[in-house]
């Protein structure tokens, strides 16, 4: 990777921020900028709190998966465990308690894999991805208001099939999953 | 995967829906849905394009990346090229486009690989993949105003672990990666 010096003729420069919608859930904002060769450019895009993936695998070696519907693309996805981080929440504490609440299960052995960044052309997101084993089931999912999900047990292979015919194409999933797989079998 | 007719218990519908706030890349919806518990609730979401990503093989065998100021997450990210559907474009041909304009390269072969929905929860993007292989340099980058970014050349091996070391973390550019490798090592 090239020094921080080395960027400057690609660096683009905040020069005022507007929020320009705030829902329940979106918080859109317009930046003016200036940009690397001094012209200026308006930047738009989402602020998120962050969120949290979850490969959680099971004694038996299978892998806890959702189906779940995803009303932007207006389909059901196969996807794993995810969820948003809450205001000052530890990430790890957001990857037991999303586990707990979409699954039931609570895990003895947490490993941080990674991060990605899910949009970066229109939102600050940032997922975490968390790897648990030694998982045991203390109660049924508890969802939030307006949650439903079906939660199923898949096997890595049967999950990289489903990628490789396109049935699962959830990005956060397949990143976590394909990293799985390297933690696996090629010691990451 | 189960049937369509399985998934009743999972389903929103669409009660309302309206454009909350239109800049010039950003359309934002929010909808007011039937749940699947016949609850009312509301969703918020960016209606987009759709995108490409493209593998460029170099007959060297390296693949061509840009690393480019993303501006939502304030950083440099290294990626592959990559851009967005125009209206009533074939994404093949929004995928040559983007490889010229972007690398000034053009490619002889071409294989599109699969889908991916990067952000389900609040976008309906979908981001095709594609396969570029013999690759010829036609000119130099012919980049859209406001677009500053440096082509660059990487192994497969070595992106594979600037995505382990945590120094590539936008998730199109692994999903597509680890997929590459699949198509290379594993006969996808």
């Amino acid at each position: 990777m090239s020094a921080i010096t080395d960027d400057k003729h690609l660096l683009e420069n905040m020069i005022a921020s507007e929020q320009v919608w705030q829902g329940r859930l979106l918080d859109v904002r317009r930046d003016q900028v200036r940009l690397p060769d001094g012209a200026e450019g308006v930047r738009e895009y989402v602020m998120h709190p962050g969120a949290v993936v979850i490969i959680g695998i099971l004694d038996n070696g299978q892998l806890l998966f959702e189906r779940q519907f995803r009303y932007p693309v207006g389909q059901v996805f196969l996807e794993l465990p995810a969820g948003k981080i809450d205001a000052d929440e530890d990430v790890l504490r957001t990857a037991q308690r999303e586990l707990l609440e979409e699954t039931g299960y609570v895990a003895q052995e947490w490993r941080h894999l990674g991060v990605m960044h899910p949009c970066i052309g229109y939102s600050n997101e940032r997922i975490e991805i968390f790897l648990a084993r030694r998982l045991e089931r203390r109660s049924a999912p508890q969802l939030d208001h307006g949650e439903h999900l079906d939660v199923l047990e898949l096997s890595l292979e049967d999950a990289l099939a489903a990628i490789r015919r396109g049935e699962l194409t959830d990005a956060k999933s397949i990143t976590a999953l394909f990293w799985a797989e390297k933690v696996m079998t090629a010691g990451w």
